[in-house]
């Protein structure tokens, strides 16, 4: 049986962090993938120019010689025109994590009113919009009931990209028939898990993450998209690497470490529903002509044969962790001739 | 001002474990509780005379001299009258976990089936029947699913007193309204959190039980319920220990320990809600008119001082770890006269 081929595969979100976790994580989505979008939520955040030159290079230096291309963020603020033509190139979008947005909330409305003069500046200039859409409601609300958010800003701004990052209910997919300029990523666990595996047997630590994985309805609405290469939806990790005393504790720290092992967990998924054929548009071709990307060339193959998980990548314990793979990813390479 | 007092406060659902934590945790219990209601979900389960009375045996000598009456029940199985005659004098009910009992599963139903004969018997003798009422659907979904099992077991055996264990949902409580031979128990822990608490923020293994917290309007149902000491309702802490390292790791159990600060937090959460005058009723009158109990006289005083909650009882990490509760517990002592 011929090796399955993935042609430039782009994970767009992925928290890299700093320091030893970035040297520790960074390499492995190097390996495997062509480039990824880089979340700016560090301490402090990267909203200026210093600190997205010097998180770009602390990146470039912990991938090494790997073919690997940080798409670089910004966390959001309000920007003028002058900061943002001066980074534009630098950027692949902004991401907004928007503070005190509840249903009906004033302050909600009136934090997005103070982010509208940046928005528009966005919309002229092009520069995409990547939002954590959630309110501040009940867990298992909080996206849904930020629908009304994202409506708002694709009716105000309908030129402006906007990316519904990781989403995790049923509502959110319904949303992406709505309107052209919304798009949105999704992870590979909210494809696989429900609020059962979090929390129906054992609590799973290592399974929590933000958004909380939903029903199962909203899984399964998920994954039919995704199954399906629906053309606004991306493939996005949002892997999050957590050391693991950060994990099994008193007060577990959200994010799912899947980056080393999300491209064969993707092929086992899409070649157990007989979908292979669209896992290119799922995870590069819809990310390219959304974010109009030419990624570098960059074969990734995997072949049908189990392989099990490791239990940790340093101090970080894996998704899957001890789990058996269907497939096994081989070592990226250049491009068939 | 003078102490509020509490005559002969029960706790109608408690489990004690066995070895070194009964000999912790009893008698915590026994100095602020006159008596409990204990679980028979040992490795192996309390389901034989002879387990019984050794099970009795470990739990007085581990309360010691203290004022403490432990109402022992039986793991449910198949029991022949003659089971049940020889040992009713020493048991208060007979605990129930359904085993694959879902929603229209043909599986349950047959288990439902066979218990029958045993829970006629029950009837006839007028022993209780305490019921963990879950389905195995999605983990939110579980206690409203088992409703109809509810509904058929109190139309089946409408002289059968039932006892809706750790009830979680309003659908539970609005039940209590339709048959008079159905009763419930709800723990201190589900009239304070939903399901935010455990997972809206950093994930909470401490707070992890089943059933899961679940949604904000269910919270408000059982707070409402207990607070107007509805009559078909009884106060059961459903305090479940287990070590630290069982509760801070990769698949952590379910339970909440609360024992020995429940009824200190009950009466902050009473004289907050103004309903400190249904207090006794929730935590005693009500069992003993449903149970038909008369628990020997205990006198439980409180002052309104502040006190923090110990961050451990030996191995383990009780609810409200290091939170300042406004109410102390004074010595237990006889009643006053």
């Amino acid at each position: 049986m011929a090796p399955f081929q993935l042609q430039s595969p782009l994970d767009m979100h992925l928290h890299l962090r700093e320091g030893d976790l970035l040297s520790l994580v960074a390499p492995l989505s190097a390996h495997s993938f062509a480039g990824a979008v880089i979340m700016p939520n560090l301490v402090p955040p990267v909203d200026n120019a210093a600190r997205l030159d010097a998180y770009r290079s602390a990146i470039d230096a912990a991938v090494g010689d790997a073919a690997f291309e940080p798409y670089m963020t910004l966390f959001f603020r309000p920007y003028t025109g002058d900061e943002l033509e001066a980074m534009q190139s630098r950027i692949i979008g902004i991401k907004l994590y928007p503070a005190g947005v509840t249903t009906n909330s004033e302050a909600g409305v009136r934090a997005l009113q103070e982010a509208e003069p940046t928005l528009g500046l966005m919309q002229e200039l092009d520069i995409p919009l990547l939002v954590h859409g959630e309110s501040t409601g009940f867990v298992m609300d909080r996206e849904a009931e930020f629908m009304p958010v994202y409506e708002h800003l694709a009716q105000t701004f309908p030129r402006l990209r906007i990316v519904m990052e990781h989403i995790t209910t049923r509502q959110a997919v319904a949303f992406l028939d709505r309107y052209a300029n919304v798009f949105a990523t999704v992870t590979l666990h909210h494809l696989l898990l429900t609020l059962d595996d979090v929390a129906g047997g054992p609590l799973a630590p290592h399974l929590f993450c933000k958004p909380i994985a939903k029903r199962p309805d909203d899984r399964d609405a998920l994954l039919a998209a995704a199954l399906s290469a629906h053309p606004n939806l991306m493939f996005g990790s949002d892997s999050a690497p957590h050391p693991r005393h950060s994990k099994e504790c008193a007060g577990c720290a959200a994010g799912v470490f899947t980056a080393p092992i999300a491209l064969p967990m993707l092929v086992e998924l899409f070649d157990k529903h007989d979908a292979l054929h669209n896992l290119q548009a799922f995870v590069s071709g819809n990310a390219r002509r959304i974010y109009r990307l030419t990624p570098a060339p960059k074969a990734v193959s995997f072949v049908k044969e189990a392989t099990v998980v490791p239990s940790q990548y340093g101090t970080v314990v894996p998704f899957g962790a001890g789990r058996t793979v269907a497939w096994r990813l081989l070592d990226a390479g250049q491009p068939p001739v």
